[in-house]
């Protein structure tokens, strides 16, 4: 059973809960947008994830009498509110785009509809879990991307934040490219593979290093990848691995490989290949790990390692380059005596005046299946689904652009009145779209540094709705 | 119940455990210390935090038939070492410097003893608790310094790492010295207190601002905090707040504070303190909340902001300058032969060599309470109670300092033979010792710009011990 997280959301959530309450606007009807305005690290694209898990916690939220007599304790809730807390469950619906897919800024990964409660008291737990999946996939597919679609573990448990922090990036790094973890309750849980051999305290803890890899590769003699670098990498670790490679050949056995965990990894692989193809352990592969990241792993292959498989940790697990994705989830419209009426949040900053309405995002595909440019439009907005539609960009009107191709709507409906209405894909499945998304991609849009953006443009109608919408607003002043 | 988490491991610390199974180690002793290198942000200082949830899950440990088929499905293991896992309890010894003790490069948060494979499997779990809780406790500790000791409410639930990432962000900010919360579900796990009134969607629900003011202080006459920057900070939002104000007052309660959630904090906050003060709402407190880090909240304090209340979110959570302390678990002893035998990791950076042998960490005290340097000695060695102590420097060998005072020692023993043996105390507790050992910093060292690096030396013992273990190790190869 899911654990019930109808509390993890913040205070605010239950107060404008309890004020909609006592204001009868419990039944009004709203509509959220959940997105992010800007990708972490300046990079060109982000990889959706986190859906089936944040699907799962708000299908099963409900307040428990323990849940209720904690916020009664809080002295400030009517006793009707509470009594009404108690039969809550989400009934609304929920679209989004599948996990796996590639999202850019201002796309709504998830539309919620429902009434004002129950669309306010999800933001928390909808937010808290998409963007961190999301942060995470999209920064393994950067790693994945950096290595030359080559085979990325993920060992980052230990700098992960915290329990659930560890297996939802075990999980996300998973969909966003990596092929296996470290993390073995993620194993379990999700069917993820799991990997790891040894640490330096295994060797510390023979009398010698030799001895140390005999009695691994005598323990597992079809799967032994040797540390080397415990107490001098060229000098002893790769020489005794060599000699541990050739008593296992003896025994028609193989050693799997060798494992770098420090010093120059450009340097110390390109020695360690030559060491060990020279003993003719040709097929002996060589691990890297080492705070590694995409930059440096990069860097790394520019300059000829030779590294087949990178473990890839803390860099993975914290996005560390830029920790957080910034998703916010924002109405977009509420009824107003049984109409359904767009809203706007007005900023004196551009980027934060919200793209008001419920829309359908609608993504171009070419003959050869490569993506040509996003169109953001209203939901019932006629829109081909062949040929040439003219866009306008979100934020300088003086530019437009005609997008061509195969239109297709990328926003599902997954919750309908409170149950899910469609089979959700596996884990596997997300990691396999992850996999086309990228493959969809030009090359130029996946560059680490300073990559070409992406087009997402809004259709006719959503860029008029807006246009009528701000024209009816107060102009902020600029502060 | 605990959580049962003994697959939250890199499945390393397993294929190690087998093999020290499959080698007759199962029984040989071993002592490790969880200790980090260097301080995020180039801060001046760490706090430590997470002890009481790691031992939690530490004295919960236990492999069920389901994980047992779990790893027996993985074909790697013998059945004998699955089996013996069954019985598998952590029966060793646990030392820790208490939650919010200051805490610096090279000092053992945790000492950990036991059997091989026991004190080996729980490297991944331990790192991944006290990394992230210490990370944020000292990130929370930052920010609360940086606003002069002031209030600091958490935001940072929707930005952060998962579910747990969440929950062990709001309790390890507690103990940094944040005061609440929005967590509603860490509130009420750790009894932290909780904050939180209304988002941009209250207002944004309403036909006009004023209209949603008055209706949120009519629900909550008595903690009403309104939003003011969802139209126009100056022009609409405070001018509204003020006449919601004047009306509360004329029913004989007030208006509690407003909250500015945009724009410059600086500026706006001046000019609506000015606005609530010639209103004569001098009582109405202003909360900030946008992107706020200690660096922001100095910067905005020097340039005279008037913020009472300083909401602090994706960054404290996520420690968005240093999102991961980078926490080693190294062995340090072994027995060999029924004698525990220090050991020590050598490595071409200095930095990386351990320091060896089971160890005490003992702070200096002056009359004034304040601290004045550590110095890291053998468990065995003689140590002045009160008085002069001479030390190394633990990188340059020509620096040495003596510290006089009054010597505490720090590690406590916390688990014995598996069991808990002291009381730990309790977040309230811990969240005191932090306020404490805050106030017996110097300010130089809690500078957020190059601060001064307060001492830690190594005893003459220590000293000694580790130059005669390098001088029986070959010397690294530089590369």
């Amino acid at each position: 059973m899911t654990e019930n997280l109808a509390l993890l959301t913040d205070f605010y959530e239950l107060t404008m809960m309890g004020g909609y309450h006592a204001c009868h606007k419990i039944d009004q009807r709203a509509v959220f947008d959940l997105y992010f305005r800007k990708i972490p690290e300046q990079g060109g694209f982000c990889l959706a994830a986190g859906l089936q898990p944040a699907l799962e916690y708000l299908l099963s939220l409900r307040f428990t009498n323990d849940d209720l007599d904690y916020l009664r304790a809080q002295k400030l809730f009517p006793e009707g509110f509470l009594d009404w807390l108690k039969d809550f469950r989400f009934r609304g619906n929920v679209y989004a785009l599948p996990e796996g897919s590639l999202v850019f800024p201002g796309e709504p990964l998830l539309r919620v509809e429902g009434t004002l409660p129950e669309t306010q008291l999800v933001e928390s737990l909808l937010l808290n879990v998409i963007n961190f999946q999301t942060l995470i996939a999209t920064k393994s597919a950067r790693v994945f991307e950096a290595s030359g679609q080559g085979v990325i573990l993920e060992f980052g448990l230990r700098r992960a934040q915290g329990v659930n922090g560890a297996m939802a990036a075990s999980r996300a790094g998973y969909v966003g490219g990596a092929v296996a973890t470290s993390n073995t309750m993620a194993g379990k849980k999700y069917g993820i593979p799991v990997k790891g051999t040894m640490a330096h305290a295994w060797v510390m803890s023979f009398s010698s290093e030799l001895e140390a890899f005999r009695q691994y590769a005598a323990t597992y003699p079809n799967d032994c990848t040797l540390l080397v670098d415990t107490y001098d990498t060229l000098l002893s670790g790769v020489p005794n691995a060599i000699q541990v490679g050739l008593e296992q050949r003896e025994k028609g056995l193989s050693l799997r490989a060798i494992r770098l965990d420090s010093g120059d990894l450009a340097y110390l692989s390109k020695q360690a290949r030559a060491m060990l193809d020279q003993a003719g352990l040709t097929e002996s592969q060589i691990v890297a790990s080492s705070d590694l990241d995409e930059f440096l792993i990069a860097d790394l292959r520019a300059q000829g390692a030779r590294i087949d498989v990178w473990g890839v940790g803390t860099n993975l697990v914290t996005s560390k380059g830029e920790p957080a994705l910034g998703g916010v989830y924002k109405l977009v419209a509420a009824d107003e005596d049984g109409i359904m009426v767009p809203r706007i949040k007005v900023s004196s900053n551009p980027a934060k005046i919200t793209l008001p309405g419920i829309k359908q995002l609608y993504r171009c595909f070419g003959s050869d299946q490569m993506v040509h440019g996003d169109v953001l439009a209203m939901h019932d907005e006629s829109v081909p689904s062949q040929g040439a539609m003219r866009s306008h960009h979100p934020l300088y009107a003086h530019i437009r652009q005609d997008v061509s191709g195969r239109w297709e709507p990328m926003l599902m409906q997954v919750v309908k009145a409170g149950e899910l209405c469609c089979e959700l894909p596996s884990l596997h499945e997300a990691r396999q779209r992850s996999l086309t998304s990228l493959a969809s991609l030009r090359a130029e849009h996946k560059r680490l540094v300073n990559p070409d953006i992406y087009w997402v443009g809004l259709s006719e109608g959503l860029f008029q709705l807006r246009r009528e919408l701000l024209s009816r607003t107060p102009a902020p002043k600029q502060v």
